[in-house]
């Protein structure tokens, strides 16, 4: 978590033997006024910002501009001032032994690892909080002695392309700092080559060896001491979407790694970057930007514009965001994962705001020296335009262009490297990867990115549209059966399209169609407007229909009459959808030849006699219905496991049900006891307070409703070993949650269709992980 | 379940046969007309109605009175006319083949199996419904051959005193529906001794026998045919309360059973009645309920009817009351207190005011739906009737019934036998009985009804005294901790005088006090003056306290921010309430010499760390108390177990949880999915589609909910071998879920103290069942 390195065990003892040894007093005591700030800062939480001022004031007092042309006197002058600063800010003299130096900076290591940015962080990443960290202690290099040292960063290949080849930066005479901070301009890896050729020779050497060895894109720092390379860290390095698919492709082809292998470098979630919209060529091509930075992590956004990591945050509710800061720190995470895109003023291609936002597929650009901000009135400058926070600017981070206004985008092309990675997940996977869809829209979507199914069509949001919504009404303020049936005969026909619709988008594969799950009261009119145009077309008083509507009233809604409740008290209800089911199914087949096989699901069971019951309702319709048809069509009834009891119960409930789909969204809200509703009013309470990690409505908790999900699959295969076990919750497009289904041995994930991408991959890590 | 009698096999045929074997053609012809009769009624579902009416014309036609008056000639005619009155009903011709009549007979006993009532008895009575049903055929002896002939019903004891001697009533020449159709007068079976000692004798011993075998009280039934006893059938007899502790008290001390054989026969439920105030029985016979509603607390109760909290608190200084409600809330705990008894329109044997009736020992009738209440107008009307306020009704909390007027009642006693029976409960069983109580007085009752302990101390209650309220909402819609701080230090003094009060009522047993767990908008103003009120209070704008107000609602309270998830936000809350604990119980320990350790349990905890907060929260607090004290007094920090997860991750609570407690009540909720405030609106449906037999909110659904408790049981002790378990839900006064508790191994089970004595002599049940 912590990757600065102090040169500890320095004090005035210690420079003064390194000015002797190395004849370069100035170095030696730069070293020691480096190491006095950074203590400060990393160690004991004295910002930075005190020893600029100290250092800006020498320079002013001796007349120079750079911190190069202090003196060794100066940086000793230096020295003394910073360690008089430290004492006044924490009132206790700067150690200057070695041991002291040593363990305080092991423990600053400790103690980061649960500080709010690492927990952010690990939540961001999934990482659990239990593993601790470690630390490394090294001997000290030095690449500021002189014009034969130097420092740098760089990628074994371009992070941002993938392209196969060096990319970095380097200064001669610098530490680390240097390079990141910003002051200095640092030069590009190849210039290395001119300057160093013997150093770059062995750095490129080095770097295809651990490319080699990790089998994998490397993010490397090093340092030259009078000549000699020395490598201070490599890691697995971040890269966009773009370069990660690349580089598996290419790693592939290279014969450096396995598909499986090469499968593993992806982060599923990146995809999303990918897989989100571009700007419109055609506005494009009329938009001008109004000023250009560097196209630091690739795609389009456009957003009102804010210029803290909070307001973003909390603006991100409202709509679309960009995050505009000179630069970002570790701090900004939480703004920066709000936001549509990133915008800094500073800040290289390796800064933080350009790693991260890559890291998190987000768009970024970085650099952009025109942008000015003014942080305390809440706005910005860009070449004489001043953009108000709130109002809307647009980047491509692709380009590195940056423009004022909104410019509209359209959906990504998913070919090439994508295309190939997507193949060789499926090629791979065993678990199949369905999708959540209620229209014929959303269903050809997912069918073009992957999915091979549809797992959860949901039938309440249909009648929602306008000319249904009055006719739902009519049903559910009924007062006898006869008027609901009356009003279920006009909606059957509605539904029968909306089936249709979709088997036809589907060609043919396989669709869960789940009856009907909301509360009723979900339906009713809330405005007086409506209420009194509901009662007039009932023939009712505003009375009656206000007493209707608060009779519908519940006190825990979540867990009242809802789901597979209303076919027990409202028969009528279930038969009307099992019609328009297998009526739709029944005219697909005959106008289009798929061989359709429906699959009606019954939600919200709890007992295998409540499922008993509403699943005689449906096969009293269905089975009428396809005799009369002369079709031979098969259908099959199943359930939803998202009630601890079911879960408890399946093996009972398995004798009814021909598949289990883990609603894993009510599952959580019940096995937790939380209300998802209203869980934001105590979840960050504890995420602070280290409590919770995740928040098990995004990853699935395994631990404890997993328990569930493990045993629901057990039992119910127990009853029928060849029951169909799959998850349509939204956890179904989480990675981490896709590797626990494919591990408990579900037959597939349903997720919304921009995640089924994620889910084919997700999947086929799983496989190549956990094979089976 | 269907105990009638048929004398199949019978058609004309067989009566000419009949008649000149016995020489009686009257009584041949007598028993046809009957099977046609009954076999219409029973069989076929032909009401006896219609029969009758052809009886009673022909009794006119021939200027007589009795059926016995009616000649062979006339019965003859009679079972013409009622064949053509069973073919105009059903259309086909009364079955003269023997095998179709037994096959419809046994065919109609399995059909009752499903009929609504018995599904109710089953439901009432615990009897699960896939038991099926069995037919016995046996060979057919007459009562009504002549006067040597007679039928009769009988008691080994007498079922409502319990005395030691034979109780029942006879008829000569009849038949056994004769006796209970209440045409003719039967005599007493002390009549037969003189009419015929030898069958008496012979009853008299067979009864003794039977008794002897059965080792309990025998309902029998005989037929005398020609001078010979028949014993028709026996079972255990229905018997009082009263005359079950009786029976149950002699057999032991005649020899007949073991003291374990005995506590078996009765039936623990039963003595709810013995330990509340009952109606008059005399003037009971004269009263005719005008309404009926659910049993939802035992006992009766007579006083004006008052229908606010305030009005019945205000009035029963003048006199008996009953408050009269829709529903109640929290906010009517105060006039609930106040009253002899409390009716309600809506809500279930589970609603709030059951529950709290229940705990309060206050008798109550709920979901009275016949009642219609004017609260504007102060006044009541049902089925008609109007009763003003201040009017008397009576009301009975065993049976549902509601009375217009005034009914006196008479007190509860419980020594003699039912003392007897408690000790003998007490020296078998091996599950300890605790109480739930939040008042001295509640606990003192407890221990007086034998509660070894405390399991349930709930905090919430208290807050809601008139003098406490507004302290209360203050800390709630406090902005600042030390608004809140300042609020709960002024609420610090009266926790602390509530616990000081429970502990000197519990006389050193243990008391398990369970921290705030509703959410905090339960206690806040609904009405706009209070709102008004506080803001003065507060000097906020009445606009401010309603935006608070608003803010803290919660879509599913239930599942929101209640519980453990009070102090993750807001330690200062757990920090006072631990602090008036253990302050209270160091004063006690020093002022009575009490060996007090209280028990500390977090509510609604899902997760380890979860709870581990919370501890260290209390346990801070406690430690320093308690060493600042001086005295060495231990405490234990425990848990509920009522949210699934809880259960599965039992193994990891134990580590910080030194007890568990199951909340079955949430545990229920949350398992099942069914928020108890709602269910009623879906439950009649799942019970009249035969989708449940039982509601789970009474009794533990060992099955689902079962398993969870199990599980964390084992779990719980596989972690901690030593860890206490107990039962805090309602169906720890509920004989099965206490038979469940111990066969699972529970150490106690705690419920409202006027079950104390029915879970005590269930524990014992449980005990001889299942020996531990």
């Amino acid at each position: 978590m912590m990757d600065t390195i102090l040169n500890l065990g320095i004090n005035e003892t210690v420079v003064e033997t390194l000015s002797a040894k190395s004849g370069n007093p100035r170095w030696a005591w730069d070293c020691y006024r480096r190491f006095i700030q950074m203590y400060s800062d990393v160690v004991m939480g004295v910002g930075k910002e005190y020893f600029e001022v100290l250092i800006a004031r020498m320079k002013e007092k001796r007349g120079v501009k750079l911190d190069t042309e202090l003196t060794a006197a100066d940086l000793q002058e230096l020295s003394t001032e910073f360690k008089a600063e430290y004492k006044a800010k924490l009132g206790v003299d700067f150690p200057s032994d070695p041991t002291e130096q040593l363990v305080g900076a092991v423990m600053a290591v400790f103690r980061s690892w649960n500080n709010d940015r690492a927990i952010a962080y690990r939540r961001m990443n999934d990482i659990p909080g239990d593993w601790g960290t470690a630390v490394n202690i090294m001997e000290m290099v030095f690449g500021n002695m002189g014009d034969d040292c130097g420092t740098g960063v760089a990628f074994s290949r371009d992070p941002a392309t993938g392209e196969n080849k060096l990319y970095g930066e380097f200064l001669m005479n610098a530490q680390g700092e240097d390079v990141v901070a910003g002051i200095r301009t640092p030069q590009t890896i190849d210039q290395l080559r001119e300057t160093n050729p013997g150093a770059y020779e062995q750095f490129a050497q080095v770097a295809h060896n651990l490319e080699k060895h990790y089998k994998d894109l490397q993010d490397m720092e090093f340092t030259i001491e009078h000549g000699k390379l020395f490598m201070l860290q490599c890691r697995n390095g971040k890269r966009s979407a773009f370069a990660a698919l690349k580089i598996a492709v290419d790693m592939v082809e290279e014969g450096l790694c396995t598909k499986g292998e090469a499968l593993l470098k992806i982060e599923p979630n990146q995809l999303n970057s990918l897989l989100h919209p571009q700007f419109d060529p055609a506005a494009l091509r009329d938009a001008v930007p109004v000023a250009n930075g560097l196209a630091a992590s690739p795609g389009a956004a456009c957003g009102g514009v804010f210029f803290t990591s909070e307001a973003a945050r909390d603006n991100a509710k409202n709509g679309p965001v960009l995050l505009v800061r000179n630069e970002t720190t570790t701090e900004d995470i939480e703004g920066m994962a709000a936001s549509q895109g990133i915008l800094t003023a500073t800040g290289g291609r390796t800064s933080h705001a350009a790693v991260v936002a890559r890291g998190m597929g987000t768009c970024c650009v970085s650099g952009c020296a025109a942008i000015r901000i003014n942080e305390a009135e809440r706005y910005l400058t860009v070449n004489g335009q001043r953009v108000n926070e709130g109002e809307f600017m647009s980047i491509d981070g692709s380009t590195g262009n940056v423009y004022v206004g909104r410019i509209p985008t359209v959906d990504a092309t998913v070919s090439g490297d994508f295309a190939t990675i997507m193949q060789w997940a499926d090629e791979i996977r065993s678990l199949k990867v369905r999708t959540n869809a209620d229209t014929p829209k959303d269903a050809a979507k997912a069918v073009e990115l992957g999915a091979e199914g549809i797992g959860l069509t949901r039938t309440e949001h249909m009648f929602f549209d306008l000319d249904r919504i009055p006719v739902m009404r009519r049903m559910i303020l009924s007062d006898t059966e006869e008027q609901r049936r009356e009003a279920l005969a006009k909606l059957l026909p509605m539904q029968q399209g909306d089936f249709e619709g979709i088997y036809k988008a589907m060609e043919g594969r396989s669709v869960t169609i789940r009856l009907l799950d909301p509360p009723l009261h979900e339906f009713l009119p809330t405005t007086e407007e409506d209420m009194e145009l509901l009662a007039k077309d009932m023939g009712k008083s505003l009375e009656e229909i206000k007493d209707r509507c608060r009779a519908l009233h519940e006190t825990n809604p979540m867990m009242g009459h809802r789901g597979c409740r209303l076919p027990v008290t409202y028969p009528e209800i279930a038969e009307m959808q099992a019609t328009a089911i297998i009526k739709a199914a029944l005219a697909v087949r005959k106008e289009c030849g798929y061989d359709i096989v429906p699959e009606i699901m019954i939600p919200l069971v709890c007992e295998v006699k409540e499922l008993a019951y509403v699943k005689n309702i449906v096969k009293t319709v269905a089975d009428k219905l396809i005799a009369e048809s002369g079709d031979n069509m098969k259908y099959m009834v199943g359930t939803m496991i998202e009630i601890p009891r079911a879960a408890l119960m399946a093996d009972k409930i398995a004798e009814e049900a021909e598949f289990f789909s883990f609603g894993t969204n009510d599952l959580t809200q019940m096995t937790f006891g939380f209300s998802r509703d209203d869980a934001g009013k105590f979840l960050p309470s504890y995420y602070s307070k280290n409590i919770f990690e995740q928040d098990p409505f995004e990853k699935l908790d395994q631990s404890g409703v997993g328990q569930l999900v493990e045993m629901a699959a057990r039992k119910g295969r127990a009853t029928r070993s060849d029951i169909h076990l799959g998850i349509c919750g939204e956890h179904g497009g989480e990675p981490s949650s896709v590797e626990f289904c494919h591990k408990v041995g579900l037959d597939y994930v349903s997720c919304s269709p921009f995640r089924v991408p994620i889910a084919r991959l997700a999947a086929a890590q799983a496989q190549v992980r956990f094979p089976r």
